[in-house]
This record gives structure tokens, sequence and C-alpha cells, in this order.
């Protein structure tokens, strides 16, 4: 089966961008299997380290190579992603660059109006430099606003416009996934 | 005399961003008061914990509370800022915004051609944001390429358009902490 | 009285933008005046002939540097500002440049939810350029979604929060050009 | 053979960017056709008008919707995109969308060091929107910076590393042309 790895830019324990991808995971448990790695507690990147890795870091990186794409979930930090999702992502653009030609697919809730659009705008530059080049599904852009009224007390979406769009853009990553391998 | 706070992007012992620092807190310690605040080990920003804050963000939040601004040296690191800076500036902008209505100058160094300009415009862009709100110097964007070969081989920075260009925005920031305090 | 100049990116006739300023103009016309400036049908800029000015772009140009400020409201084509803006801009930013040091107060309205966020921050970064540096209220962004379900059957915005917010935005503004003059 | 179509985004007569493309169009002819289409003088963009478009208009779409790719040279103009290319992507983007699924190259020269990044920057934010769901070749980005200096008198390219970095970008983009049609 199509082997996902997935990253949440979010480390609170009630995350809506968990509660999404454990929604996405179940969902689409028939076609892809989604595991969750833990990026919320590296060490800070220092390009010092980075001949003797951390292993927490090297095994993150081992999953992702062996992966057939990446599932990448972000809250909108001040206009950006999260610290937390960008240090995760330094670490993976240095030596044995794990995300080179990886499809990626990007999702976003907030509570606000906009979905985490400035996150996600900068996201994709990032996936986009040399030492990351990710493949990124193109347009399929997923901003989920008000996300805390699109779920229910369980934290699982119900938001049926919403669901109906991650299925046609999940259907077009998986297609995505086979056009660029 | 004026006080200044400077937060350095790079954990790398060798950081050029950090000696760019240290030669500004030199050259111009006749009018300004430097100190560079130890952003590179904060923990990995989590809203769980920013009712009870760890003490040491306790401590640098207190320090650019106090501050009549803050110079910031930006790495570019996968066409963005790093996550250690990013990380910091996500402590900042929660419960006592610390970097509200402070003036902000900003820098940064590269040893390609570009001097970390995509960093740069996503870190005022982040800057903007409400829980940041931060007063960055308009214009007067520092973009400083092929750094080791502007450097002497104690660190220090000896090329001397590149300085008079640095005098010019310092003298710029004076005047715009004084216009906008 | 202050002199306020507008910029209105979109050509259609019921544009929710050109409605927007003169929702604002009326408002507040005992605050400020505001002035409309046609760059609807400039011609395409070309750096051949910035030297001979067409007589259309002398003529904005010189209002804009007889003013004290400048509002720009800017719908979103394709994630950024409009064709329209952005060869105004092109021609304000050489020879005489016009822009320079003019307090600008930004805000856009859109059908859907984002309210032109993509097309205000690209605005921001080519606000900041060099040729331009104008200096752009910071914070106080005026996203305004769903705009034809806050107007009436006149186009006249009748919607209390974002009139509200506005109000807020418009005396942050005449604060700033103040304080920056 | 392959056909290209090529859009320039700047209007001088001696453009940098239009003799980069007529090099281009030069070098790689046994490869591919390259046809530079007429940008520079559309009418403003107006939705008003965009179900009896201009015929200019219709023919330009007409040859881009013929086309196996499209490559796009860029100035860069107050850190973005210049009006003129932004006026002719805003009219591409809507009815019978001619830009849908196009593999896209990007390339852009300046006088100065950075070499159109910020301009380059926006466009693939742009042409990530619905309205033109371009498929940029992803990374291969194309900066020239000092360009002057690395031309002929005859405004030809002779500066090596850039012409075998050019070349490379070429074979990448006629591999993506096929892997994604």
């Amino acid at each position: 089966m199509v082997k996902i790895v997935a990253l949440v830019g979010s480390n609170r324990k009630e995350s809506y961008n968990k509660k999404l991808v454990l929604f996405i995971q179940e969902r689409y448990k028939n076609e892809v299997h989604i595991e969750i790695l833990p990026i919320g507690d590296l060490p800070m990147y220092n390009q010092d380290d980075e001949l003797a890795l951390p292993s927490v870091v090297e095994e993150i990186k081992k999953k992702i190579s062996e992966s057939d794409g990446v599932l990448i979930a972000t809250p909108e930090y001040n206009h950006s992603i999260s610290g937390v999702l960008k240090n995760a992502l330094d670490w993976f653009s240095r030596v044995n660059r794990s995300m080179m030609n990886k499809p990626v697919m990007i999702v976003g809730a907030s509570m606000g109006e906009l979905g985490t659009v400035r996150a996600q705008g900068h996201l994709r530059q990032i996936l986009n430099a040399p030492g990351l080049s990710a493949l990124v599904l193109p347009g399929n852009e997923v901003f989920i606003g008000n996300i805390h009224e699109k779920i229910n007390t369980e934290g699982v979406l119900i938001h049926k416009p919403t669901i109906n769009f991650i299925d046609k853009v999940m259907m077009n990553f998986i297609e995505w996934m086979d056009r660029v391998k």
C-alpha cells in the first residue's frame, strides 16, 4: 500500500491540525497508510551538528526517505509556518536530503477565516528550495477556516463541503504521487 | 544610551550573521548599546505552555520589552528564516507581546550572491503579524552576499562599500527609533 | 484639510473595491479629502518612455506628490495585485518618485473568504522597494471577505463590525500620517 | 517538434530578458521551437470585457493553448513582476483558461546581483492560482545577476557557467513537459 508520512506543525495537545491529519488517516485508510512523524521535540538545527546527526533526526529522515509521499498539516503562526515545522524542514534539507523529489500534499486549519493561507504560501516557497526540492501537488490549496465550527465534540471533521473537497484533493494527490514518481 | 537587543538566527559557532552583529556592536558602541539575546536553545513553542512560560523565555522577553529597539541578523535556510529564529518569534508573539511597537532593523549575510533576500522578505511579513506588530525600518534592506570575501581572517567585516551602507542604515535606524517611539 | 489620493486596482464598473473607497470617502469627509486617481487606462510602463512621460502619468504623479497620503484598494487577481495596479506603481517608481515617504493605507475586498490577503502581502513587499519607498501603515490589515453580503443594494457597506474596524484603521492612519510626515 | 511560447515581461527595446529568450530560442532550436508572444501592448484587463475578449488577447490565448509549454522571462520591477506581465496573466486566467496544466519554465536577468529572485517568488505563487493552474518546473531557479557583464556587444550571452546552467534547466524542462503532459 502507498506509504505516506505526516508532519504536524503544532505541538498543542488539542491541535486542530493534528486532528485533521487523524481524520485523513482514518478516512483514506484503504487507499494509503499514514504515519505521523514526531517532529515536535527535535533539537534546534545547528549546522555544526549535521555530520553527527541526532539519532531522533536520523530516524525521522529515514522514514521520510522510505515513504511514497509526505502530508503536511500546518497551522499559521505570525503569518508563516511554525518554528517547530521550519526547524524540522531545516534538518531534512541537509546531508542525505530526505525531501528530495517527494510528492507533498499541504493542508491547514485555523479558527480564523483565512485557513493558514499565508503559512502555506511560505511553505510552498520553502519546499521549492534546493535542499528540499519537494514535488508539491500544484494548486489544490486546502485552507480550512473556522475549523472549530466544522468538527464535532470528538474533534472529528463533519463539515460536508470540506470533506468533499479533501476527498478530491486526496485523489489528486494519489494521482500526483503516481505521475511524478 | 540607546539600548538595542539583537537576535541571531543561526546557531553555528562560526556564524557569519553573529560576526556581523559583533561588528555592528563594536562599531557603533558610542551611539548604541547592543546585547545579543540567547535564542538558540529555547524550547519548542507550545501554546499549552504559554501561561506557564519557561523562565528562559520570560527573561528574554523582559529584555526585549525594556529595549529601545531590536536588531535581527538572519541567515537564509530554505528560502526563509531559520526554525531557530521563527520559534523565538512565536514565543515573543503570545501573552505580554514583547515585540509590540518595537523598532526593528534587519540585516543578513550569506556566502551566496543573494544575501538572504528571501528570508528577509518572509521576516518582514512575519513581523507585521498582529502578535508581533513590530515597527520595521522601511526600506533599508541589508543583503550581504559573498560574506566570506568581505571579512578578514578574524571574521571582521572589512569591505568598505558594505560598511558605508551599514553606517547609513544604522543612522536611519537611530532616527527611526526616535521618530516612532 | 488632509489630502488623500486613492488608487483602485480594479477596472470593473461595479468594482467592490471602488465602492469601498467611495464609502470611505463619504464616511470620513469631515476628516480627510479623498480623490480617486484614474489609473485604469495608463499606457503600459516602458522604461524607454520614462524620460518623456505620457502626460496622463505626469498628472497623476503630480497629484500623488502633493498629497498627504495614499489609500490603496486592491482586489486579488491570481494571488497577487492586478496588472492595472502594478503597472501604475511601476510608473510611479521611476524618475521623480512620487510614492517616496508617502504614508499608505491598504484595504481590500473580495467575494471569497480571504479578503485579498495574498494580494496585500505582495503589495506591502512592492511598496517597500527602493523606487517606491512608501511608509505603509504597519499592521492594520483590512481583509474584507464575503463583501457581497456586507453591502446593501446601493453598494454601500452596512456591515457594522467591518465599519467599526475601518473606523479604527482610519484613525490609526490619520495618526500615522502625522507621526511620519 | 516541441512547441514553446515565450512571454517577456519587459517592454524595453533593449530588454535583457528579451535577449535572454532570443539566446535560448537560438541555442535549443534543434530541440524546441520557441515563439515570442506579443504581450507588451495588451489592453488593461477588465472583467467587464472578458466575455467579448479583445481579439489580440484571443489570438495569444489560442497560441498558448496549442503550445506544449511556456517560457517566461521576467524582469523585477519593485520587488515583483512587471505590470505588463501581470496584466497578460490576468487575461489568460479567465474564461477558457489558457495556462491550465501548461508546463512553465521561468528565467530572469537583472543588472543587480539578485537576478529577479523576488519577482520569481511572486510569479510562482501567481502561476499556482486556480485561474492559471500552471505546472511550473519545480526548483531550477534561474537568477541571472550582473547580466550586462555576461553578454557580448551583440547582446548574446557568453558567460559559460550561466550557459551550462541554462542547458541543464532546459533539459530538465523538456523532461518535465514530457512527464506531466
